[in-house]
């Protein structure tokens, strides 16, 4: 009977999503460390090619050089939280989805850090649908992705949740979240026979955004520990913006080496996220040899530049990573605050993981700041 | 005791919402005829002065010139509906917005013929907030303005409601909505600090357009009579959007004499409406002297032109109006069908009342004609 108990109890707590589990929150430093993968394009592994690398890569690269490189960068960086921003497989090229699902996430999975992951355009294009994609994600070990929020009666789209991350432990603030994670599906293809390219993000899901940062907002202002502004929000999708079309390279860091694949028409979500005020910065991928980040009224719009080495790349452009860390300020009396600053910067797929770029997105006394910030 | 229950089914008669008695419906040659009525920017009436005439007209011009515009169209056009698409009144100048209000519809709600009002960016600018304002214009005797659909819980804005137009009386189509009218609160200025400018439409007013269009094509294209494909919808608010700066000469009908003074940002109305696949033509004001029709993917985006005297505008520029008449097809057998035609042409306040630059919007052949309809 006791071994019984046992077991329903097991199985009732496998049942719990992780991320009941598994608060995300800040560190004993006063650190939360995200670690970005864009476009990993994975397909069948060993066996599996990789496009656009130097003649003398060709021979020995493979799916693998993809999987290698996220493990160095877990050991390098040591992040809080890996999030996979979609593309993650390349369905057209893959011969099993959930081997494919499998072998990309394994890097994150072993490592124990808890990991997000949302769709990009390629993810759906094998016997799997969208859907199914992203229920096969969510069921993964340590995944904190959900399918949908659910208390949303309908929504576009699979993969629109958000996460909260939470004060250091036996702080003030540990009930409380001072960063917020926004996930949404920014689809595949234009549906619209008129209007050609890419989706788009959608009136349901932008009103869902709108609904949870006002809850957020209001949540963090009130008591206890009312708090005088809302915390900053950073959001994670696949296909950039039309509004990433707004800068060059006089007002951005990072390089621009192909034309901004958005959807042709824009559906406004920047607007949305310009009116709810929290947001601070925007990350995504699919434009593989972007990796700038540009600032426009209020929200730094960031690409991570191409990850995966079964993605079209630029020979000798090496693969690469955004990291983002955002940092607790330390009262005088020691005391673990709320969010100071936000930092970003690139690892490059070298022998060293050199890293570039380095900006603060957004501080506490500046609202941000464009200087770079020495060396790391 | 009779007499009581007279009294009793007369009030309950007068609370009845007028759309409730009067559904709007294609006549009996077939015909949906709306003008529109751009910028009056009513104030006080003989006291208020003209803007932009030419120096022989200052004298003896005032809001009573506006007035007289509207009766002399009402005379000429014979409308079904008359479409008032914000800055109504000219909350700035008016001593009592209430007295503005009875004053500027005074000629629609005469002549018996129902009418329909959006707000503008300038109708709230007297004592009387935007809600108030939305409040005091749906009573009024024969409108079709609404505050907002009972159904949404929560939504932007004042006035934001739609109306069908069934078929012609004892026809096969009598209780079809063969068009479909969207009005929509397009707001005054943007709340973000950041973002300077004019307000947009918010993704809780594209949910509910989205929703509704989803709600009428499926009614359409159901028993009984089924219809083949949505029936055309009409959008009207104030605010033009962003993609009305599509356009040059080379590819509208109308002229662009001013800057497109849209919202600073795209808040993705256009995507939506495409998206949703009935939308065939959108009408703003709010830029006086811009009066053309531009084609994007689709949907005709159109300005009225300014139709007050005392707005803004260009002495010796005539003010106007829009007229739009929708047709139905008659079938070999004599019977009244769908939609065949959806044709625009301006009206200008000269002696004749000239009618220029008319264009077929759409067709159900063509679903679009670009060429120009001969003489009215």
């Amino acid at each position: 009977m006791a071994n019984l108990i046992l077991v329903l109890l097991l199985a009732s707590l496998c049942s719990v999503p992780v991320h009941a589990l598994q608060q995300l929150r800040f560190d004993k430093k006063g650190e939360f460390r995200i670690l970005q993968v864009a476009d990993m394009h994975y397909a069948n592994g060993k066996t599996t090619p990789c496009l656009d690398v130097l003649p003398q890569q060709v021979a020995s690269c493979t799916d693998l050089n993809t999987t290698a490189f996220i493990r160095r960068l877990i050991l390098a960086e040591k992040p809080h939280l890996i999030v996979f921003t979609g593309d993650n497989i390349f369905g057209f090229d893959t011969t099993n989805p959930v081997k494919s699902m499998n072998a990309a996430f394994a890097p994150a999975i072993s490592s124990n850090i808890p990991w997000a992951a949302v769709l990009g355009n390629h993810d759906q294009e094998s016997i799997l649908s969208r859907e199914g994609v992203m229920k096969y994600i969510v069921g993964m070990k340590n995944t904190l992705s959900e399918l949908n929020p659910p208390e949303v009666h309908e929504i576009d789209g699979y993969g629109n949740y958000n996460l909260e991350v939470h004060g250091v432990e036996d702080s003030r603030l540990v009930n409380k979240s001072l960063l917020n994670l926004y996930f949404l599906d920014s689809g595949d293809y234009s549906k619209v026979p008129s209007i050609p390219g890419y989706d788009w993000i959608k009136p349901s899901q932008q009103l869902w955004f709108q609904h949870t940062s006002t809850k957020l907002q209001r949540a963090y202002m009130n008591k206890p520990e009312a708090q005088i502004s809302p915390a900053p929000g950073l959001v994670y999708f696949h296909i950039p913006l039309p509004e990433y079309a707004s800068f060059d390279s006089s007002n951005f860091t990072g390089v621009k080496q192909e034309g901004i694949s958005s959807a042709s028409i824009n559906s406004g979500f920047f607007a949305t996220m310009a009116e709810a005020g929290d947001v601070k910065a925007v990350f995504t991928g699919h434009d593989h040899v972007n990796d700038f980040c540009g600032y426009l009224t209020g929200i730094h719009l960031c690409y991570a530049g191409g990850f995966g080495y079964h993605a079209y790349g630029q020979a000798g452009w090496s693969r690469r990573t955004r990291m983002v860390v955002a940092s607790l300020e330390k009262t005088d009396k020691g005391v673990w605050g709320d969010v100071k600053s936000i930092k970003t910067w690139k690892r490059l797929d070298d022998e060293h993981l050199t890293a570039i770029d380095a900006q603060v997105l957004w501080s506490k006394m500046g609202g941000r700041r464009k200087k770079q910030i020495g060396r790391l």
